[in-house]
C-alpha cells in the first residue's frame, strides 16, 4: 500500500487528528496555509471524486459543517473554505480528501474566479448547459 | 424574499440549469470562471456551511460526484475543483452554495496554498488539533 493516506488511516503514519468516525478521519493538513487548516480523508481509498459513489460522498460530507463550526470557534476566522481537487492541477495526493481552510485577513490561500460574463450569450450558456445535461 | 438565490429557485429569476431533484438545483455559474462552471444550490435558504445541518449537507454533496462526472464527460477537463465560499473574503451571495469548477490549461480560476511546514513545530501542530478537539 504505497498511499499516503491509506497509510495515516491505518496509523502507519503518524498524524495530528482531531476528529475520527467509521467512515473518515480529520487531521490537520501538515503545510497549514492557514491557521487550523484540516484535511478529511475517508478511510476506504477512492482515488478522487469521480470514483466517490453518492452515498459515501453523502456520508463523508455530513461531518464537514460539524468541522467547520469547530475551527470557527476554535480560531474565529474572519471566513473559511472548503475546497476539493480533483486531478490537475492541484490534486497532490489521489485519495480523494476535502481542505477545511480558515481564512484571517493576510492569509497564506487565495482564490480567483475571472468573471466570463461579458464574453458570454444565451446560445454560449445554453450549449453548455446542454452538454452538461447530456451527460447527466 | 431578497436572496437572488431563493429568487432562481423559485424561477422568479431565470437560470441554465442543469440537474435538479427535491433538495436542490445545478445551474450554471453565470460568470463561468471555467466553461462548465457550475453552482449547486439547495432550496431550503441556509446562509452558510455554518447554518448546514449534517442531513442536509448529506443530501446536497450526494449529488456532487455524478455532477462532477457529467462535467467532465462533456467538456474533458485535466481536474476540476469544488469550492464553497463561507463569509469573507469570497462568499457573494448569502444562500449555501457549491462552485464545480472544471479546470483547463491556462483558465479563468487560480488557488494558492501557500506551505508553512517549515515554521510549524510539534507543538503548534498540537496546540491547534487540541483547539480543534475542544471546540467541536
Amino acid at each position: 500500500m504505497d498511499c499516503i493516506f491509506c497509510r495515516i488511516v491505518n496509523g502507519e503514519i503518524p498524524s495530528y487528528k482531531v476528529f475520527e468516525n467509521n467512515n473518515l478521519i480529520a487531521i490537520l493538513d501538515i503545510s497549514q496555509a492557514t491557521k487550523g487548516h484540516t484535511l478529511i480523508i475517508p478511510k476506504t481509498h477512492a482515488k478522487n471524486l469521480y470514483e466517490l459513489d453518492d452515498l459515501s460522498a453523502a456520508e463523508i460530507f455530513k461531518v464537514v459543517p460539524s468541522i467547520a463550526k469547530g475551527i470557527k470557534r476554535a480560531f474565529n476566522p474572519i471566513g473559511l473554505n472548503v475546497v476539493i481537487n480533483t486531478e490537475k492541477p492541484l490534486q497532490s495526493v489521489n485519495h480523494f480528501h476535502i481542505h477545511l481552510v480558515p481564512r484571517y485577513d493576510n492569509d497564506g490561500f487565495d482564490i480567483n474566479f475571472i468573471n466570463h460574463q461579458a464574453d458570454m450569450s444565451q446560445d454560449k450558456y445554453n450549449q453548455i448547459k446542454q452538454a452538461i445535461k447530456d451527460n447527466l
